[in-house]
């Protein structure tokens, strides 16, 4: 099915099995317009009986989803509600999680803060060993995440190493992404593809309801209530109008946050040196 | 102590240690005389305050325990109740569970569905890094896993590892099960018998008193409660009234399985090409 | 900042990183004297606002600390009651866990028992590849562990592993120790320091709200309760009381624990083959 371009593009490889792909340069910021390709996403798949699994993917191999826009252009996703009765940001990740249908993260490039949070609310995530930058570094600009990760990850990795990725802050390369269980496995880079499309083809060939029966019990027992991720949210709007965390956004933004390619892709690593303290 | 041969055959190599051997040709599936034997061991285990720790392991190097049966000799244990109040098929585990006894899994051979499940429910497992095929294949058969992966596999492997294995529904090998946490520890085949040969001996020689005690303490934060497993237990017996699951099943039955060694060998890898959709 | 020596002395590496260095020969065994120490430690961290992160080390690389006292020296550390209203042995990991101050184990040699348990206790622990020794050697020596090691492992490390640890009763090395997820991370011996030392003044970098806020959220979904805590420990101090551990403790004692060098260095590995049975 041709599909006009867009920053969520869908690719029906079949009826079963869905490709979507990340292409908002310059580099695929975690904004209001990806929030809205989501849920519109998110809709469709509702709608869609024949579906089994999506597949999450960049058109960017810098840039899987960069992170949380920090330059305004967030709208109302904290504030707003979504179908699930949770705030936009909340609900998309926790109705990904609920789906009948499968999520796969297939990471390559950056994945910080709020995208690495989408990436714990998918189902599964394959990463490429070479090409990975996975990180929550919210806690180096002064608040903390704020989408899920901070209950997310504990049950992922246990709590000294979610404590370790949240307050160290810094970026995890694909294989001690797999050793942490941050993902559930790093492949080669010219594996990633394959694997990952020969899985959800299997997937896609397996009964929906056996899926979705399988997937719920397993979510009965490993999704955090939704109260526990709205305290998570609150803290974090709480934490955004801080003046230590103005500044430090602040500082990030004029030093090239957002616009300039180098600085986008290794300042999470530069986060103990930027600041006066 | 001479043991008539059997299909569970107890050997004492110890008054505190067991080894106990799947022999059950010609692939040790597990229908009701596999469950006869476990429950007739829970017994004899129960009346033996000498006893210390179990260790299962299979005559056949090529199959562990296979899988549950799908010929029809499943009997009534899942609906006759044991000693728990719970039926026969999650009575057994559950027992195995909260037993005093230490049990260990000395894993050799082709591990999937149910027998996946019973390693679970062992209170360790340890496998053969040449010789392991394990894995929860049910959804690949229309149906979902019904004795208590779907409840034990998130707090083992964390929730995207237990998704990968139970909903892609394939084989993984030792190294895979040890990376992913589904083992325990992964060896050479050559070092297998001899390791767990020594730490049986070893928990062997300390006082009953203390093992019971501290297993006790983990289990009150580390077992699912039964109500959960219930729940899966009755929505597998749902699955497997499906017109799809009984198709797939018959698919499986025609091409071989439970008769031909090469098809019982590698049939998961196969679940995504043998069914049309 | 001058600092007197001391069992647990402090070196204010900058207001917001100390590192704490437990000097207490011959083998820094956990006993009255340290868990004083390690009051006093959690009452100065409490009254330093400008404090982010300590670090705890070894000023003997063979015992980073050995293991609880048994020659009678632990005071009243399991029946007088610390700051939080819990016997103090059980107030110390508690508070170091709910602080928030963010605190790292730097692991060199020998931590046995409840040392073990105060390693679990500290938010991050790296260790040296070659140079580690961790366990719960409790159960061999004919009681359990009462320090939370019972209610932290399976979470950490799954159910099974943890009743490895725990009842196979031996000593870990770096690398299975990270494997097994016990440690964040080891690593080799000559990179230990300065890695932990980066990671440190990172954190001590980063807005002490926004470390206390995150360690607050992840601390909600990953502390075990008081109460299973307490019971843990009033089961430990039943065992203690019963005749088979007596007597263990007495055999330990009279081969040289807490005596001799050779023995203390490789005694959980002898515990197998110490005692009659």
């Amino acid at each position: 099915m041709a599909e006009p371009p867009g920053p969520v593009r869908v690719i029906e490889e079949t009826p079963a099995y869905w490709r979507v792909v990340f292409d908002y340069p310059p580099f695929n910021i975690l904004d209001a317009t990806i929030f809205q390709g989501l849920q519109d996403l998110l809709a469709r798949m509702d709608a869609s009986p024949s579906l089994r699994v999506v597949a999450f993917e960049s058109a960017n191999p810098e840039f899987y989803l960069a992170h949380f826009d920090l330059t305004g252009k967030t709208g109302n996703i904290t504030t707003a509600v979504g179908p699930s009765g949770l705030p936009i940001l909340t609900d998309t990740f926790v109705r990904l999680t609920r789906s009948p249908v499968v999520s796969i993260a297939k990471i390559r490039g950056c994945v910080r803060g709020a995208s690495s949070e989408f990436v714990l609310a998918c189902d599964m995530r394959f990463a490429s060993r070479e090409n990975t930058r996975l990180g929550q570094p919210e806690v180096g600009v002064g608040v903390h995440p704020g989408g899920g990760s901070t209950e997310r990850l504990p049950h992922l990795v246990g709590r000294g190493r979610a404590l370790e990725i949240v307050l160290g802050a810094n970026d995890f390369d694909g294989d001690t992404a797999e050793r942490y269980g941050y993902v559930n496995h790093a492949l080669p880079d010219s594996e990633l593809d394959a694997f990952v499309d020969a899985l959800a083809r299997r997937i896609g060939s397996f009964d929906r309801r056996a899926i979705a029966a399988a997937k719920h019990l397993i979510n009965q027992v490993s999704l955090p209530p939704a109260g526990r991720l709205l305290d998570g949210l609150n803290s974090f709007q709480t934490a955004l109008t801080w003046t230590e965390a103005q500044q430090r956004i602040q500082t990030l933004l004029e030093h090239g946050l957002q616009r300039e390619i180098d600085f986008e892709k290794r300042w999470p690593a530069l986060l103990g040196e930027l600041f006066e303290t």
